[in-house]
């Protein structure tokens, strides 16, 4: 890996000209795991024109020099701004930092400001990286089909098992285990498990709730393998399915595949939003999605680019991004269809693999 | 739960008072949800002296109306900074507002100042809600008691599995899946399982190495059980452990013994490190002990209080905090025996309830 690691510090410090700053401090974990195979739970990386630095601390260091080929360690003892802030004062050299605004705290950015004095012009520059980790390479991408692969197998299996009766915790336990047993170092969020009224919940948490006959049940699971997240949801019915939740699940699987047929190069996030939305608002549930189309995925289960009403970002070969439309209808119950899909220059690969049409269980 | 609410309500606005602000907006989750039962993944609560309001999405209004007694619904569709920051220019009156600056970061800051106008003072503030958090009432101490019990008897259970030849993350999983079985809703942190020199790494993520004969095997869990977690650490041996394994396990075991006897309200959380960083210099194993003595723990695997060497804080009772020394002697291997530990007015209970003789697995 230290050659991948290599090859995104060099892409990255071509972007850094490009916002006009000699140094970008990275302080955001998967950003600092991308650039450089570090998995500790604390640490920064300054990437400078000739070099990078991580900083982190006594719990991290011997596992830090076992990981980490690409920047040269510094064992910090105080509080990550302002070892890092002194460090930069102590270069004695006017610099211009780049700092990630939008993960930076505003007490973090006061103390790195007072450590590192007058010597460094600070930068609010922010998705610098996330821009890099937005467009997967062929082994990313060979991760991500494995992750989407595991959750697909685990989402059937599981399906396989509902029946009146079980707790939604239970449930989600199942699926846990299971995506455990396939590999998966975890779960990618904490999984989603909701039955009857409770399925018009978006991002219900499973609760000792009983599925009952006559109810949709909602499952949202994703697999966390070898660093990379599947993210991927399927709504079925314990019985037999009456009239209009048909016709909901109906239309939500159109406008899923609707959006998933909009996607390739070139588009923008919002167009792809649209076929969703529209799909949905002609069939009178337009209302009824409550929420955005998709978003990114890759060693975050929410990165960029986000599928929202009026995007403009467009679309390139290598974004893996989720395609999840819903119907939520308060008191009634909600249906969604999410999977993961694979940006191609003249179309996409649905990565997940699991089947779309609506299971009936027998009660 | 209203009225645990409401009470906690109340005493941050007197802790409000203390800082002069008018109203404080509340954006770390964990927060939220302290002061409101909200459990959605966006949101943030404003508390003005009269009243209080949860921001929130689309994704998250039927829940939130459910879950939330204690405050009014504000239904966002910008971002959340925007719609606050223009909430607040509405009220057309002189406002300071605290923030909680260790939360929010420079960008989110940047867009709430721009939306709000000069109708409002910022004032940066930290750790007020966190404050209330460290002193658990009785309800959550039970919480607490729970969750330690069942990261307990899953650490016993395991040990008792453990053998040459399974691998690092077949343990994990068995944890995992036995804390979900009993009754957890995930893992406070990402369980460490790390065998042979991968012991000297105080925070290893599980990998496929085989457990080896006459290694040392660091089992580190923690169950999250109602909203509250446990983090307890076992370190055993494969095999019969020669004389200076047994003398780093019973100066561990000896620090770990010291700090606990030194909890009590009243006593500065320095004076807790300082009795096992003491009691590890006196065995000569100073320079092996890493990192800090332990941290509050609650609805966060990582709250205050810190147990750290030179803090000033003062135990209360009601504080829960971990007590975990340990020595990681690079190339060779890593001790750590961590509890969970309840502080009283005249001494701690210690609520984790694992054996912590070494164990000698047989091989």
């Amino acid at each position: 890996m230290a050659h991948a690691h290599q090859k995104r510090l060099a892409r990255l410090r071509e972007l850094l000209q490009g916002v006009q700053a000699s140094a970008l401090l990275v302080t955001h974990l998967p950003n600092v795991f991308y650039l450089t195979g570090f998995t500790g739970d604390a640490g920064a990386l300054l990437v400078e024109a000739s070099k990078a630095t991580l900083f982190t601390d006594g719990r991290f260091t011997i596992q830090a020099r076992e990981e980490v080929r690409v920047a040269r360690m510094n064992m910090v003892r105080a509080p990550l701004p302002v070892a890092i802030g002194g460090y930069l004062q102590e270069q004695k050299r006017q610099i211009v930092c780049a700092f990630e605004d939008d993960r930076v705290t505003v007490s973090q950015f006061a103390s790195l400001r007072k450590h590192s004095g007058k010597a460094v012009r600070w930068k609010g520059a922010r998705g610098i990286v996330e821009s890099l980790r937005a467009v997967k390479d062929a082994h990313e991408i060979q991760l991500m089909r494995d992750a989407a692969i595991l959750g697909s197998s685990v989402m059937t299996e599981v399906i396989g098992l509902l029946r009146p009766g079980m707790t939604e915790s239970h449930v989600a336990t199942e699926i846990d285990l299971r995506m455990r047993r396939g590999g998966a170092s975890g779960s990618s969020f904490e999984t989603i498990v909701a039955s009857g009224p409770r399925t018009a919940w978006p991002h219900a948490r499973p609760t000792g709730k009983l599925l009952g006959k006559n109810e949709l049940v909602v499952l949202d699971l994703g697999a966390i393998l070898r660093g990379y997240s599947s993210d991927l949801t399927r709504t079925v019915y314990l019985g037999r399915a009456p009239q209009e939740i048909r016709r909901w699940y109906a239309a939500v699987v159109a406008a899923q595949s609707a959006a998933r047929g909009a996607i390739r190069a070139g588009v923008t996030t919002g167009e792809v939003d649209a076929a969703a939305r529209g799909t949905l608002a002609r069939a009178g549930l337009g209302r009824f999605f409550v929420h955005s189309t998709g978003h990114g995925l890759g060693l975050e289960v929410h990165e960029g680019p986000r599928l929202a009403r009026g995007q403009k970002d467009v679309l390139e070969a290598g974004n893996v991004v989720t395609v999840e439309p819903g119907v939520y209808v308060p008191g009634r119950g909600g249906i969604r269809v999410e999977d993961d899909v694979l940006v191609l220059e003249n179309g996409s690969e649905t990565l997940t693999t699991a089947a779309r049409e609506l299971v009936e269980i027998p009660v």
